[in-house]
């Protein structure tokens, strides 16, 4: 996902494209703490990229015929410093915890790193870096009982194209075949595709540690591609509706019509609007405002993660939302609250204004966090014990 | 895979070297058939790479300020050529039907091409193409029940470490709960992990597809990770014995204490002899060699792909091989038997051998490719049906 700047962010960012040119000079080296260590999704056996305590990355690359090697994250680009031998290294500003996309440039070509792992987002597979965060244990990898991440292919008749998903089952799903559970539909960013949730989004993990602590109810989850195909107006064009009407009506009815159908008939569902969620981050939350507003009798669970807000408003002009849904739980991460656009909504004040008026909301900020996945973890993290108890 | 090369490969290759200092130029575009069409593994949206109808690649990528801009294919580098936008294309020689792993060079750095998608091969995550065989049918994806691949996620008491592997269930698995299903483990090659069969290997799909044409009894596929970890020798030194005795103690432990139980305890097999067979590619099928000749009570049906073969003398040395194996199913890719080493294990004869000693054996070559994964699909394709039908 591209950072989304507040305002004092890109006036240092300003500041520093004013001073360099666009780009910003690798640290001198007395001002780096040298505790790097290799990123924790590098490939196999590399040794870089790197992190070190401050959360800055090092890069190294072998590149011994090219003139100007740079690491792009963040929306910065980095100038890396070659050797004798051609091996070019560099470190970026200190990052926020969490899971951060980023590239290389060489000599005008952006690539990526041939160290780290990939993943999609950007709306290309590219590389990516973990910054240790102090509560990663609540997505670590641990010894206990696992579920299983199903690749579901299937046809779909309003878009006539086989499609893909991913189904979450949760650990013991095959061992009682009398037992059904709910379902949660999640869904990515835009930019991101069906692979994000239990890729960097860690869901996968997230559920089986929660499950093991007795925090969650187990549930499936279906991660399905919401991609809108929707052209974007040209850079620097804003009509003045945005997004247009009817943006939502394609996944609207690919999710309607095509997946839930096929998820219910497929896996040992509860086909019942109580035990129904649908929840997704930035695009995707916008995805599930819409779609659950016009569908309560669908779903009684929402959940928005950096994805704008409900206002009472939107609930008067949504018949039977009120009565019907049992939870709207709406997050951001904090840094994308710092500097609220002139005009925009206010999500706090607006889910403030729901629960007065009688709706069961939850409002979460995950700390020192941007529009980034730290935030929707975190945010899915707290989201998933409050489905379906009651 | 790295590609095997034939002494006729290696004496046209080292030509080239002397020719052109170890770079090939670009073709004229004279000599090149202009009917390129993006290849089928590209990055969404993305117009190159692309591929011709002679099988030759095309790439481009934009590097204003590199100097050298090579595509390294089948162990070939080609200089791309730069036109005034800073943009570089190039293309390769023909190369032969299926899948090809490649990488860039720009400036000296080797990297993957940010337009494709990337593929575990070679030891490490990086570019693939595919070259559209006549023969693609067997391995599209269509409208047919498809099964799921699962990811599933479990500890292993023999490497003391939390492990994953791919699991292939059929179409229909979920829906008869008291249905048993025989079991094929299936292993990837040298360099490659346990996302290969699946992804690149499209081991899915060429089911999926037999399936629905009634031409292979559906079973459970399990795609474990194979990786051997002993160190090779140094470049140059050829022990006496390679691998060296014990190589294959590691995966055998682990598949035999550990995945194994899993697989049974935790989906719906038919565990006993009868019903489990156990195959692989290059590496792969060293290891099947390996295993099945010392555990002919656990396996009943064997498959090497590109991976050796078996002798008389392997089986008199393996007590209840004859007697209770049911299948010896050896392949290669045409190009690999082209020019045998000097010395070297004749498969074809070994298995005309083997079956004039009373066992069921078949033997397979692949029409025109070498030691890469199209010899490996096309393999499966011939291998499945054989399974579990007696």
């Amino acid at each position: 996902m591209k950072r989304v700047f507040t305002r004092n962010n890109v006036a240092v960012i300003l500041l520093f494209v004013l001073m360099t040119g666009g780009n910003c000079f690798a640290q001198s080296p007395s001002a780096i703490t040298e505790d790097f260590k290799p990123s924790s999704v590098n490939q196999p056996g590399k040794e870089y990229p790197q992190v070190n305590s401050e959360g800055r990355v090092r890069i190294q690359i072998s590149a011994p015929g090219a003139n100007k090697v740079q690491l792009d994250i963040g929306a910065v680009k980095y100038d890396l410093i070659k050797d004798d031998k051609g091996v070019w290294t560099g470190e970026s500003a200190p990052q926020d915890e969490g899971f951060h996309y980023y590239q290389l440039n060489i000599d005008g070509a952006s690539v990526p790193d041939p160290n780290s792992l990939y993943f999609f987002g950007a709306s290309r597979w590219g590389s990516g870096i973990e910054i240790p965060a102090k509560d990663q244990d609540f997505y670590a990898l641990k010894n206990v009982p696992h579920g299983q991440v199903r690749e579901q292919i299937y046809f779909s008749k309003t878009n006539n194209s086989t499609r893909r998903c991913f189904v979450y089952t949760p650990p013991g799903y095959d061992k009682d075949a009398t037992k059904r559970y709910p379902v949660l539909y999640l869904q990515h960013g835009g930019g991101e595709n069906e692979t994000g949730w239990s890729s960097q989004g860690k869901a996968g993990l997230i559920m089986d540690n929660l499950i093991a602590k007795g925090k969650a109810k187990p549930f499936i989850i279906v991660m399905d591609n919401g991609t809108w195909s929707m052209a974007r107006p040209p850079a620097g064009e804003r009509p003045a509706e945005w997004p247009p009407k009817g943006w939502a009506d394609g996944f609207t009815n690919t999710l309607l019509k095509d997946i839930i159908p096929m998820i219910d008939d497929n896996f040992r569902t509860i086909a019942d609007q109580k035990n129904r969620a649908m929840a997704g981050l930035s695009m995707g939350g916008m995805q599930t405002r819409v779609i659950t507003l016009a569908n309560p009798d669908v779903f009684s669970h929402v959940g928005m993660f950096s994805g704008g807000s409900i206002s009472t408003e939107d609930v008067e002009k949504a018949p039977g939302f009120k009565e019907k849904v049992k939870l709207v739980f709406i997050s951001y991460g904090s840094r994308e609250l710092e500097n609220p656009r002139a005009g925009s909504a206010n999500p706090k004040e607006n889910t403030d204004k729901l629960k007065a008026a009688g709706l069961n909301t939850h409002f979460y900020v995950s700390p020192q966090t941007a529009h980034e996945w730290q935030s929707w973890r975190r945010s899915f993290y707290q989201f998933a014990p409050l489905l379906f108890n009651k």
